[in-house]
């Protein structure tokens, strides 16, 4: 075995978008819009599936980290959006927890809920809210298996300190969804299509 | 923002450690062993919490790829033994989905029952086993935190088609986990030790 490093790279657009972005973003819709924007870039470029998500400094507004689907692209099935977000903050900040002492509050805004991996991944990620805009029950009506979730599973994060905020630009983040199905974006889930599929 | 890889470096020992193992292992109890092998190493060089894992082709033994935990030395806190193992499984074969045409049947053998993460993530590599050594509860009683899993955890992989194999070599994975916490090792958790610990 000679490669012992797991490395997920965004695709090459990222620099180009961020480049004509602002670094701050106001208040949660300007976030979630430019988590959408990032989102349809991911769909039109064709790099991977049709989520975004990026970190922030909760007050301020201030953008830390993207990410996009990369799970196909990437040969890495942990590479939803929310995750690779919340590794690229982590990795720059140079800490497995964001919510360690002297650093501002962090939040993880999603183009749509997380599945049940994210779920499980946010509360060790350290960010202390989370702004959704698609639902669960979005993704899974165009195919996507958002997996085996607790049946209250933002009460699993308020219980843990962690807002949860929902239906942010949903109508807009829908769209994002359905033009990936409608342009014949692939549903690559290891369970879909598959003998064993629920 | 300069950075764009997500990269999780196994610690420099494994090198050594592979090169006095064997690359095949009949059946699951040697499969075990060998991960706690793995898991006390992890623990000796204090390189990471007291979890281990690894992916093997499940008919044949051969090992495809190994994990332990990194969340603190590499400043992610995915970086969880299962999360790098089926990660760095994915890479080698150079595909998201260890189930994909053409492939042998792999399993996940772990040290420890899965956390929440660790459990949503399962069903999206591929993995057709799963292979436990101390219980969820082992990991509890100790410190950890293993997050909102679904009350029937196991269920809810065996309904994927995902068979599940618990207590394989319990008391000494259980072993490596009190050893853990008698030298004093760190408890890593992003909520563990906050005013929101529940």
């Amino acid at each position: 075995m000679s490669i012992f490093d797991l490395h997920t790279l965004l695709p090459a657009w990222i620099g180009d978008f961020l480049h004509h972005e602002a670094s701050c973003f106001p208040d949660v819709t300007a976030r979630m819009a430019f988590v959408i924007r990032l989102t349809s870039r991911n769909v039109a470029e064709g790099s991977g599936g049709p989520f975004g998500a990026a970190v922030f400094e909760r007050d301020s507004g201030v953008l830390v980290a993207v990410g996009v689907n990369a799970v196909v692209a990437s040969h890495c099935s942990h590479a939803h959006a929310e995750m690779v977000a919340l590794a690229l903050a982590q990795q720059r900040l140079e800490t497995h927890d964001l919510a360690s002492p002297g650093l501002p509050t962090h939040e993880l805004v999603t183009s749509c809920e997380p599945c049940a991996m994210c779920l499980g991944a946010i509360p060790w990620s350290g960010v202390k809210r989370v702004v959704c805009g698609a639902r669960d029950a979005d993704a899974r009506a165009i195919g996507f298996d958002e997996g085996s979730k607790p049946a209250h599973w933002q009460q699993t994060l308020t219980a843990r300190g962690i807002e949860v905020l929902t239906d942010v630009l949903r109508d807009d983040a829908v769209t994002v969804l359905k033009h990936y199905l409608a342009t014949g974006g692939m549903l690559y889930n290891a369970c879909t299509d598959k003998e064993h599929d629920p």
